[in-house]
């Protein structure tokens, strides 16, 4: 199998698009009751128009059994040419780390995860060598309790002071022996987003937080984007798997999904990184 | 329903006991292949040993969705007066947080859980909400790369410097309003036990690492335990699941617990915290 890196900038070119979309199953704001059906409808209607989904682990949890076979068969629904980032955000210590790390890719057959640097680099060693695979590694998250620690001025010699989050990325971009390591940065932080790139010249970046999150779109792409223009996941998931609350929704979806690839890209194409 | 707080502090005094087994299936080295039968033998030869049960979600999601339904059985077999602490150490935004708290308190029934504490209080906040339940944060880990960022010196005034799971401890215990909180701080770091305690004087603090990860017992205990001898939760997992790889298991299980709770109770008397 190519790398989850190649894969990925394949699509990317292949769909002329940054977009992903967040397949997050929330059963109040869903026309039909079907987790999987659901799933399946919005991936017929805009597989042509992402470069990822992006299931969120937790809102298959929450429906228990039930939620998670629909999580299995959401899966196996998506193309292969597409990638599947499995939204899991794990972190947890040697073997525990091994068996998330065996979950998301053998059992759910994911192509990459999101997962927390809290735990420091061995607990996500188990991920890296799945060599063919993408980890995308929480650096600076656009919640508000973002800013609790993730923004903490910490020592990295003796007269030096940085972010943790600054830290984070530039500990990610040298743990990127394999070439197989990615970031996630909120959209809600534009200079933060690019300090970020400016530490990780061409690692991919995902990037929730537009659409019902509120993060400016023009800024994420501009910051987040790299030398190619490309390389930036622009997440969106309720504005566009929502955008009807009628049997229409997934006709709606593809609207959504087309005028927000388009805006993006004409953005790129307005600083010259277009297709 | 009491609160955790209440239920654990119950249970502790009943049991005699500051022991947790984790129930952390794990196939090759199980001598009966049926994860919720092994557990259900293993609770029922330590029931009256522990003060909580630690099933790690890993386990069973690296099992699929019949480890899943496993993990349902088994949690279904731990009698009710015995708290179940959930080690999923979740940490997620907004409703993805809250799908992960209904998933753990509501699907799975888990009376505690592990969170991750690197997205902030909002990322907890779903979970705090659940005001009977019980929320350990993960403060300081075991694990080698628990030293990559958690010991990292960060600034908390002008001049002030502190690392950065003493910070989360104090952060933690301010976040306390609801008596409902605690910690996850490993064995293997006695002196940092004994700081995070000096922050938190009241919390449960739960103790990976005993056991098969090597951490000290006594330090644990005389660092860990509150002013009233209590409220450390010492998880050990391997060493007594394990304990023997023949169809006598679970009485070799409740062999090695019963070692392991005397062990601590010695120690506990020894410096007059006994029962």
């Amino acid at each position: 199998m190519n790398k989850f890196i190649d894969r990925l900038d394949e699509i990317t070119n292949r769909n002329q698009s940054l977009l992903c979309v967040g397949l997050d199953p929330w059963l109040p704001s869903m026309p039909i009751k079907d987790i999987a059906e659901f799933n399946k409808e919005i991936i017929q209607a805009t597989k042509d128009l992402v470069c990822a989904y992006k299931p969120q682990f937790a809102f298959y949890e929450a429906e228990g059994i039930d939620g998670l076979k629909a999580l299995e068969e959401t899966l196996k629904a998506i193309p292969n040419n597409v990638p599947i980032i499995l939204d899991v955000k794990r972190g947890d210590l040697g073997n525990t780390s091994n068996a998330y790390a065996k979950a998301a890719f053998e059992i759910w057959g994911a192509d990459a995860v999101t997962v927390s640097p809290f735990m420091g680099l061995d607990s996500i060693q188990p991920f890296i060598d799945y060599l063919d695979k993408g980890i995308f590694i929480l650096t600076r998250t656009s919640n508000p309790g973002g800013s609790d620690f993730q923004e903490l001025l910490i020592q990295t010699s003796d007269s030096e002071y940085r972010p943790l989050y600054l830290h984070i990325a530039s500990k990610v971009n040298n743990w990127n022996t394999f070439n197989n390591l990615g970031l996630v940065v909120g959209a809600t932080n534009p200079q933060e987003l690019q300090q970020i790139r400016g530490e990780c010249p061409s690692l991919p970046i995902l990037i929730p937080g537009i659409g019902a999150q509120g993060g400016d779109l023009r800024s994420s792409i501009e910051f987040g984007i790299d030398s190619q223009g490309r390389r930036a996941i622009i997440n969106a998931s309720r504005s566009i798997i929502y955008a009807s609350d009628g049997l229409d929704f997934a006709e709606a979806a593809r609207r959504e999904a087309l005028t927000l690839r388009n805006s993006i890209n004409l953005i790129l194409s307005e600083i010259n990184q277009g297709w």
